[in-house]
């Protein structure tokens, strides 16, 4: 997969942010069905964004299945960013969440990167073993206030 | 909602299997786009299955939000299924989940009901204090082994 350069190189942020979020929608259908966009990427932390509508619960407040998706797929898009090597996949070992407050609004989850230093070993051993491990979390709030924390940890593999 | 009832009295297990899915796919929008359906329902357990198509992830295999969202929706319906009460709110509060396998074909979501003596206690609780939690575990298998396993806890609350 080379879908993060074309033939001048490396892609301008505006042109990335677009073309992550395509290859999501086509790689991860259940994504373009949630609606997920992507609203922000930067070296700190990822944004991915959902509608309600196709989101909602029995109690028209989003259901817990789409908020652990789109959180899975908040900490797939830093992983894969953060990374910046079409030769790897990255999948989900494991990850626990706690719903906290129903989300009544569109679902916004932020992945923050973590520590440069914790970055810098998970580089150190992917180049070394072709194989890395990392934790993320991440955060869905509404109004200021806490919803839904979701920690999860991701692999990435050399393909 | 009265939907688990009509005139005639409780309706007979094929009915009731086939409104509940109608519910979910009703009222939880992303259970429908995911394809979901309900194999099975017994005293003992549920089985929700979705195709892999829609829930397929960048590398071909079941994307693990989908795999979340089912394990998510099978503790919902059997909690539902087991309270029989249509006043009652059902929420998931916290889970988390180890994805021990990638899923490559159809996905099939097994929740297990918990001991007797547990449910009759969830019971007397929701009596009480119209509120009551229960862990629930649900496997995803094929061909005999395990690929995921979710533990939810789940709360039924008065509505």
């Amino acid at each position: 997969m080379n879908w993060m350069y074309d033939s001048s190189g490396p892609m301008i942020p505006s042109t990335l942010l677009a073309d992550t979020e395509r290859f999501l929608h086509e790689q991860i259908p259940l994504s373009k069905a949630m609606g997920v966009t992507l609203e922000s990427y930067d070296e700190t932390q990822i944004v991915l964004s959902a509608p309600l509508e196709p989101n909602h619960n029995h109690l028209g407040t989003a259901f817990g299945g789409s908020l652990a998706a789109i959180a899975t797929l908040s900490g797939y898009s830093l992983l894969w960013l953060l990374l910046g090597n079409p030769q790897a996949h990255i999948v989900v070992r494991s990850s626990s969440i706690s719903y906290q407050r129903p989300v009544t609004g569109r679902i916004r989850a932020i992945c923050e990167a973590p520590d440069s230093s914790l970055i810098q070993s998970f580089h150190a051993h992917f180049r070394k073993a072709g194989k890395a491990r990392i934790p993320l979390r991440v955060t869905i709030e509404e109004e200021g206030l806490p919803c839904v924390i979701f920690d999860g940890v991701f692999v990435a593999i050399q393909s």
